[in-house]
């Protein structure tokens, strides 16, 4: 019977090493390494690196719970707690030499067109996470602090991509100018 | 002697499988064969699938300047001229059922972090692209037609990196709604 750990340390290690090096440079054996597993315990647990990815980007959106609980913290006003949440973002990716980039944007770029699968929880990852933003932008809104010219909708998604953006662009500069420009001028220009 | 048109077979080839698949999800073979030349024949003309790539992000912005024309069209406004240049890019995407993406955008997520060679030329390609933006917002912020509160570098950074990200999420999401969007959010608050 498969150990009932084995499972999660797939997991956990699947997303490490995925985050770090991509989907299609990381092998089934890259992974089973660094969880510390027999390569063959694998497919004890998962059909696929398919399915292991898709489980990944769940559980990636899972680790940054703690952190997207400052949207919703009710002792600061919309827009502060906005601007808290992806001034950690860009400091963590600053400090980290704006290596790596975010999970959800590199299974994007690498996997759209290759598996529907993984393409599928992306679209419903990034759903949640807009919509996360977008309850923000309608509280600043009905706050009378944001203009109400474009939806909640679509300046969540235009200020989500937007940061994804940058942050692609940060990784290929190596310099986290592009993340910093883009909250100042987001902040001064469309969330008004 | 090597021929010489099966170097430039090569490139060609490298252009399109790489942007279609991506760079680790591609063989040297699957290069080769999409050429219609032999294996072997690679090594006499490249020393690495890395050093195609490097090649492939030069070629793939040399076969992009006939529409970055666009941008110095002297019988458009400035402004004219940067919108119908990305609806003819949000077009082409949409067109393609928002397959594929921006080879440069691709390369960034991908290997920013495992080729410092195609980083590097990845750095060069946008900075080129950037400027030209840049150019055309000094240009409508010289007639009057912007405010000046954001420097054309800061702006057209900020612009290119979103829609980069606009278009990563389209092809997340199968949907070009976020390239319109951006395009309609930029030009109301952004651009103005």
């Amino acid at each position: 019977m498969p150990k009932p750990n084995v499972r999660e340390e797939i997991l956990a290690a699947g997303v490490d090493t995925l985050h770090r090096h991509g989907f299609n440079a990381t092998s089934v054996q890259d992974i089973t390494d660094a969880a510390g597993v027999p390569k063959g315990s694998f497919y004890n647990h998962f059909e696929s690196k398919e399915a292991l990815g898709a489980e990944v980007v769940q559980r990636f959106m899972q680790n940054r719970k703690a952190h997207l609980a400052i949207l919703r913290d009710p002792n600061m006003a919309p827009l502060s707690r906005l601007r808290k949440y992806f001034e950690g973002m860009n400091q963590m990716f600053a400090k980290n030499n704006c290596s790596h980039g975010c999970l959800l944007g590199n299974f994007g770029a690498e996997l759209s067109d290759q598996s529907p699968l993984i393409r599928e929880r992306l679209a419903g990852a990034f759903d949640e996470w807009s919509k996360l933003i977008a309850n923000v932008i309608a509280e600043s809104q009905a706050a009378g602090d944001m203009s109400k010219d474009f939806s909640p909708k679509t300046l969540a998604g235009f200020f989500l991509n937007g940061w994804e953006g940058a942050l692609l662009r940060a990784r290929v500069d190596k310099n986290r100018a592009p993340l910093d420009q883009f909250l100042e001028v987001s902040f001064a220009k469309v969330l008004t």
